[in-house]
């Protein structure tokens, strides 16, 4: 399948490059064409890498994967023509923090609304999940390097998009199990806020490669 | 040890039969004496059982839980005289949720802020421990009701506070080994903010009978 991935960062290169790992056509957005690192990437990830503008690689997606700064992110996604995204899955994995006042970054929305929300106002016909934004990149792409059962989270609106996600969550080494489907897309507020307990977490056990497990009685 | 358990709803009730239980003194505080709640379950908890304002119990308890709610705490609290707490370890299980909107409730402080730092900054000489507040009230009391390894967060800026708060909750059947201290009091936003996500896994669950495990690497 062809996919976008908006972003150069540590979550795009991570997505991106396993994507192409599965066989995937991957081309890799940013602000503008040629950008230093999504050509740096797309020159040593091989014949199914590309790069171009957030507009390019929206075109070329058949599925689009938000990786951009959360904070940055609408203005990202501003220069996207929407049509671009009608009827397609967009995988937001974003999250809206806000670094300008030191660390620990705070979220530029939270509680009564969600980045993932604001996407999928931004663009109606976009079908949005949000996923992964809970989850180191590596993690992400390799959920074994966690030991145990640990949970990754999805919501939207669309149950048929969010389907989609699933089946490529499991490509990635997702067990279905530990896949929970919190809900409609309003849901993004609960793993964005969590944020803030993810960033102590790391904090406290001076690692990224971490995940909480859900455990039910 | 004399315990004050602020709050006759269902974390206050728990707590403080829990604390009976383990043969502490309880007086469970209420906006005024006699209320109809604290009455009946001073009548049923026996004699290490009372009940008064939340004035006369913060006075009268050498460890004081914050069982209120959360959106009302501060009100509640006001009522306190700020010596009655001084030098007494806090335990703030609340969590500032806004029901006035409807479900899912939002939070009347978060981000940038948090009841537990409020409470922290209202009176100074109390020793705060934000802790429990991520559990449901029969979880907080009986962890093994859910199955295998899970967490329970402690953040406050008194190291010996949260020495005597994870004593606690040893007593209450929480393996030292899953008892994790996220920091100071700051870290209370990360553990009410995690609400959000807490309402939604009891949404998809069916059950406040849950909790998450902390898996690292």
């Amino acid at each position: 399948m062809k996919f976008a991935v908006l972003g150069t960062g540590m979550v795009g290169q991570a997505i991106a490059g396993k994507l192409v790992s599965l066989g995937h056509e991957v081309m890799m957005g940013s602000r503008q064409r040629g950008n230093e690192k999504a050509v740096a990437w797309a020159a040593t990830a091989g014949e199914s890498a590309r790069e171009g503008s957030f507009a390019e690689a929206a075109k070329f997606g058949e599925m689009v994967v938000n990786a951009t700064a959360g904070a940055a992110s609408l203005d990202a996604l501003s220069s996207v023509d929407a049509k671009d995204l009608g009827g397609k899955v967009f995988i937001d994995i974003a999250n809206p923090l806000d670094f300008s006042a030191g660390m620990p970054p705070t979220l530029t929305v939270c509680n009564t609304d969600s980045l993932g929300e604001q996407i999928q106002r931004d663009f109606p016909e976009a079908r949005v999940v949000k996923a992964l934004n809970t989850i180191n990149a590596d993690v992400m792409v390799e959920p074994s390097i966690v030991p145990g059962s640990h949970t990754v989270f999805i919501s939207g609106d669309d149950q048929a998009a969010k389907a989609e996600v699933v089946e490529l969550l499991e490509s990635f080494g997702w067990p279905k199990g530990d896949i929970m489907d919190l809900g409609d897309i309003a849901a993004a507020r609960a793993t964005e806020m969590y944020l803030a307990l993810w960033l102590r977490l790391w904090g406290v056990t001076g690692t990224g490669h971490l995940n909480v497990h859900v455990a039910v009685a």
